[in-house]
């Protein structure tokens, strides 16, 4: 998940902050009020910065659709609806994903201050983004995270089976570290995430042919035919299982969406997903010591790091490395985009009023 | 993981009792506790029953050959030595894996009861069996478990590198249903579980080419070639991902062994491992009601075993249910066993003064 992963036609190189003023002044007038607004522009834009542009600037599109046609509540509010000693389960009342995310994540981090660890189940959500943003965020407090999010379209089908039947439903775990980036690990469990497709499809890029199925079931590098084909699983039949394991702690658990439930988040922008999450944290401190801790990350990290290499490979990296790397070059230099994303932005400043100083 | 995975080249039935029988005057005339010896048993004759022929008894010989040499504490008594809300640290004092295992899911599930969820971390132990054992257990309290373990040898490289850096750390989840089997998800991160390279060079079967790399990095169908080589992550740099998180958690977390620090399970039977894992559980009760939880659970089974099969596939399997099926089967008529592992467990009989009423 890096730059070098997508092919655009023609780039533009835009400053982080520019990119996150105008999100904000576009998520406002659409009708969300600041403080939500702020926490859209600012995990879209990381997304961005990060390389992993699939979940981006890019969704504003989708995203600015579904609030207009009623498949989002663009100031709906999430609400703890039960709670039990270290769990909660949190009904995301269809607000912005990430409004509930961030919500759900600082709920698992008080939680697991008080009782060591926590668990989070999280119901009427939406497409939160990227699990590495509330990874961090458990990083940031100390706590190592799981994030287990349903997908918001079934595109895989169980293993010999033909139907997409279950979503790559995403999932990952964060780790902070002393002097190192936090270990930040967040995969779907396809061969690649599909918004890697729907990008590919929107700058009319060729794919890899390990990433999807056609309708028929054979490799294609078309996006157009991958986007309506299937994707696999990745690890073959461990794939299978563990995208349906993250589909039953995160959906079936609480009752949300699974199945013939899931509604497709692009095809069916009026329609309300009820996506469920799974958000668990433990504090660190209460199993051992932090500090010591942070340094045996360190360490582990150099161990690694510092192992022979294959003959073709520079350097070995660690999980969420390239995109720490990635983010501190667009802190430099700004972000990188293909200009049909830009060009969408300001078809929707224009239609959204916003005014002129803020374009990108 | 099923018979099916297996090359014999002349079989044999036992009855599950008798195997049990054998295998708890086996680990007692070693120097092992009753109620322990049975603990033991029953781990590894369930793993034969279910097709997980790698888990089995198959290990009595470096189990005992580690006992004899103070590898691991015949009767060590695992401990709590660190207890915070809903988190516990377990020190294994060396004990027996399985009996470090049962004590920690044992606690997990009486954590979970009382806060929700649960993280128990355990260093100090050795080679616990399958996760699958443990995972039914926590099933069977109405939980969804989680168990994360490093690794006894390292056999994996870090994606880009040539060496031995990490093990194929297994992990699981499992959780109940209302009529159907448990489901059981118990994975390596590699393509296959090393123990079956193990078994299959016992018996001198060849193994799939996509197993294993040799030395020097070609795949190889030679179980000697494989047991010396490296085996490689699932799904490519995600199953490396996946190991990494996993060593973390289950070892760094709580200053286990790792990296360096591993030792070889079957080439250092005289070292200490000081192997550590992690167990979480999730009470189904917490976050909704179990018994709705478990229809759910139902239909999503009868759902996803209902989709369109592709031509070659007789039926779509959902995790655990090979092994359900095998455990059935061996309940009816016996395991069966290659004769290798029987005159080895006859060797074991003879050489432990076992009486001859038990023998296999």
């Amino acid at each position: 998940m890096s730059k070098a992963d997508y092919y655009f036609n023609e780039e533009i190189s835009i400053p982080i902050d520019k990119v996150y003023r105008f999100e904000k002044e576009l998520y406002q007038a659409a009708g969300m009020n600041e403080a939500d607004a702020h926490s859209v522009a600012e995990h879209l834009v990381e997304a961005d910065a990060r390389g992993v542009y699939s979940h981006g600037i890019q969704r504003n599109g989708i995203y600015l659709e579904r609030f207009r046609l009623g498949g989002n509540s663009i100031n709906g509010r999430p609400e703890v609806i039960k709670q039990f000693g270290a769990t909660a389960l949190v009904d995301g009342h269809n607000a912005m994903g990430m409004v509930v995310g961030n919500y759900s994540m600082d709920l698992a981090i008080d939680l697991a201050k008080k009782y060591g660890t926590s668990a989070v189940s999280i119901t009427g959500s939406n497409h939160f983004g990227t699990c590495a943003h509330y990874l961090q965020m458990a990083a940031d407090a100390g706590m190592i995270g799981f994030v287990w999010t349903i997908n918001c379209v079934n595109i895989m089908a169980p293993w010999g089976g033909t139907e997409r039947q279950l979503g790559n439903n995403p999932f990952g775990m964060g780790v902070p570290c002393k002097t190192k980036d936090s270990i930040i690990l967040d995969m779907a469990t396809s061969v690649v995430a599909r918004g890697k497709i729907v990008m590919a499809r929107k700058t009319n890029s060729p794919i890899p042919s390990e990433w999807a199925l056609d309708l028929d079931g054979n490799p294609t590098t078309d996006p157009e035919k991958a986007y309506w084909g299937t994707v696999q699983p990745f690890g073959g039949y461990k794939g299978y299982g563990l995208t349906f394991i993250n589909a039953i702690i995160s959906a079936i658990l609480n009752g949300s969406s699974f199945g013939e439930e899931i509604i497709d988040l692009y095809e069916e922008p009026g329609k309300v997903q009820n996506s469920g999450h799974l958000f668990q944290c433990i504090n660190i401190d209460a199993i051992d010591n932090l500090t010591d801790f942070k340094k045996r990350m360190d360490d582990a990290v150099d161990y690694l790091k510092n192992g022979k290499k294959a003959a073709d490979v520079e350097e070995i990296y660690v999980p969420g490395e390239l995109e720490a790397i990635s983010q501190k070059k667009a802190k430099a230099n700004g972000i990188i985009y293909p200009v049909e994303v830009i060009q969408e932005c300001r078809e929707q400043a224009e239609k959204y009023q916003i005014a002129k100083e803020f374009w990108l």
